[in-house]
């Protein structure tokens, strides 16, 4: 053991956009594991499900009915974590009780009339709907003077909370730019000012095409889907243009095109590589509404928390929470077992 | 709706210690739940168990066999994260792509022979054993130059990831400051310098104990539990001493005792809140190994995931990952939900 082998020995590695460490120790993935194990999806679904508030016709928790939509649906959450009106908070904070009124809205967006889909199994051009409407909300949004950030993201999956296996993902937009952003946007700055101009993420884009290419999963003309140095979850990936987009309006319509690819050979290749509906969290950082922001560089993360099978997922708890976050694969054997996964769902495959 | 309140409008909160964002949407706790439910916890264990690892003169994964031990018991983690030698990391770093290697120690510490009991069913001597028995260990690893920070938690419970029910703790010790601590330990050496020699916690303490009292769950004469203004999990608490206490070694043999005292009750109603083997991760930040940290506070931090009962988990996914942490029920509102709990366990509750 003269020579430091990173698939052998704790490392930790410095995530540039949030600056904070991740540990990452690979010999853990001996570890046999004993404890709770997720409970298989329900492969399944009807197209349409009657009981399904989501599927077009049906009635929504607010008494409306849905209408018979047949590409994409957005409508206000009835069941919003922030609403457009509500009182001024009076202000009342001190030096340790610090407090900010949030106004907002809510939306959610059905990727699909069909019940029984998910992007993974979407064609490009439905999924360049998906696409289109995200870019028409946040325009839509931007007018509202009010609002300052739109957060686009879809949970999919029982174990990451959702509750609604109806294809559907979620945009919160706020009146300040919430936590995660706002960090990623004061790096993104701080590195253009630091570095002559540049941008971290393209550069970071060129660092990981240059050399040995261990962190790509995959291409096309657009975009590149990386396994980032930094990753937190088993298969995180990062899902970034080659060249420098502040934000969904502003991309050309080939370039839409070639982000619903990617979604779909990304998600496709999630569902293969456990032979399951590959849950996760995904959403979309890019520029907030007002203001300029040209060194926002637009990106999509998707955090998925599986880790050895199906039905064994990571657990952040522990050392996670009051420490340091932990990973057991390294980020770019993550890179190779996605690489090898097709991109022909499992569930369509001649056999 | 002319004046802001708390316990129906959303705003967000400040975490002076993690230096981040809570946003709070109180009326959420209104919306049905029609997601994933955690399986009930299998109640009644053993107070030995021939299978478990953990047991008194069991054999453990490495082959050797655990002691007869009566109290607790200390071990190295067969499956360390992080282990003592390790080949040193030759400099790849860059700029975007920065590493270090991580040498430390991983250890288990089992709170109790019995396979049967946790912390809410154990007596204060019991938990006083616990609490000396970090005590000793840090100090062990303080021996050891190369150490910096000895991170000691408990993950309870399958849905925190815990793979045995046998109590037991963990303790990563590591060359360097963990990621939480180091932002934290900043956050006070700054207060410090900005507040003519204040602490942030010792004024924390106080201006909760000043006025209305509204998040205080429990006090003892040496410490005070707290669902912080700034909470991010339902029914997260902060257990801090009243007077300024760098670490473990510094307390009295009262304090310790006092320690355990709030270790037996807080957790008592946790259980008692849902009636059910309440899961927690929880862990302790005090001062690193090496060095002078007299700004450090000790202080301890349980992270509960249930929300609405002993199967409905707060999920933070989606919003939670990408934009800002968000909680439904305010923190004023979980910390009555605490205070009216029983500090006698259900289990032995006489009817
Ligand atoms: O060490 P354990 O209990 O097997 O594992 C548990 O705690 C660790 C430390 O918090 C985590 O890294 C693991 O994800 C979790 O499953
Ligand atoms: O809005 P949903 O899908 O009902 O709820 C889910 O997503 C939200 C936004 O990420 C989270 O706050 C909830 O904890 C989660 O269960």
């Amino acid at each position: 053991m003269s020579t430091f082998d990173f698939n052998n020995h704790s490392h930790r590695r410095y995530n540039p956009l949030t600056r904070s460490w991740v540990l990452c120790s690979p010999h853990r993935t001996q570890r046999p594991w004993q404890g709770h194990r997720e409970s298989a999806q329900i492969e399944k679904r009807p197209e349409y499900d009657p009981t399904c508030y989501l599927c077009p016709g049906n009635q929504r928790a607010n008494g409306e009915n849905n209408p018979s939509y047949t590409s994409t649906h957005s409508f206000p959450n009835d069941f919003a974590a922030v609403k457009s009106e509500q009182p001024a908070m009076p202000d009342t904070n001190d030096d340790l009780l610090r407090v900010e009124g949030v106004r907002g809205e809510c939306h959610v967006i059905c990727f699909s009339p069909r019940h029984d889909l998910t992007m993974a199994e979407m064609s490009v051009s439905e999924i360049t709907n998906i696409v289109d409407q995200w870019a028409t909300s946040y325009q839509d949004l931007a007018k509202k003077e009010y609002i300052k950030h739109v957060q686009i993201f879809e949970n999919k999956g029982a174990a990451m909370g959702c509750s609604n296996p109806h294809p559907h993902g979620q945009l919160w937009a706020t009146e300040q730019i919430p936590e995660e952003p706002q960090v990623e946007l004061e790096s993104l700055e701080q590195y253009k000012k630091d570095h002559n101009d540049g941008c971290l993420l393209c550069n970071y884009v060129k660092r990981e095409q240059q050399k040995s290419q261990e962190r790509i999963v995959i291409e096309n003309d657009s975009f590149v889907c990386i396994v980032p140095f930094w990753a937190l979850w088993p298969f995180e990936t990062l899902v970034l243009p080659k060249e420098h987009i502040t934000s969904l309006p502003k991309m050309t319509k080939e370039q839409r095109v070639d982000l619903a690819d990617m979604l779909r050979r990304v998600t496709c290749r999630y569902d293969n590589l456990f032979e399951c509906s590959f849950p996760y969290s995904m959403g979309i950082h890019q520029a907030p509404v007002q203001g300029e922001y040209d060194y926002a560089h637009f990106h999509l993360h998707f955090y998925p928390p599986l880790l050895r099978s199906a039905t064994v997922r990571k657990f952040l708890v522990g050392f996670e929470m009051l420490g340091e976050p932990q990973r057991d694969l390294t980020p770019e054997q993550a890179a190779a077992r996605l690489r090898a996964c097709s991109e022909v769902h499992y569930k369509h495959r001649q056999v």
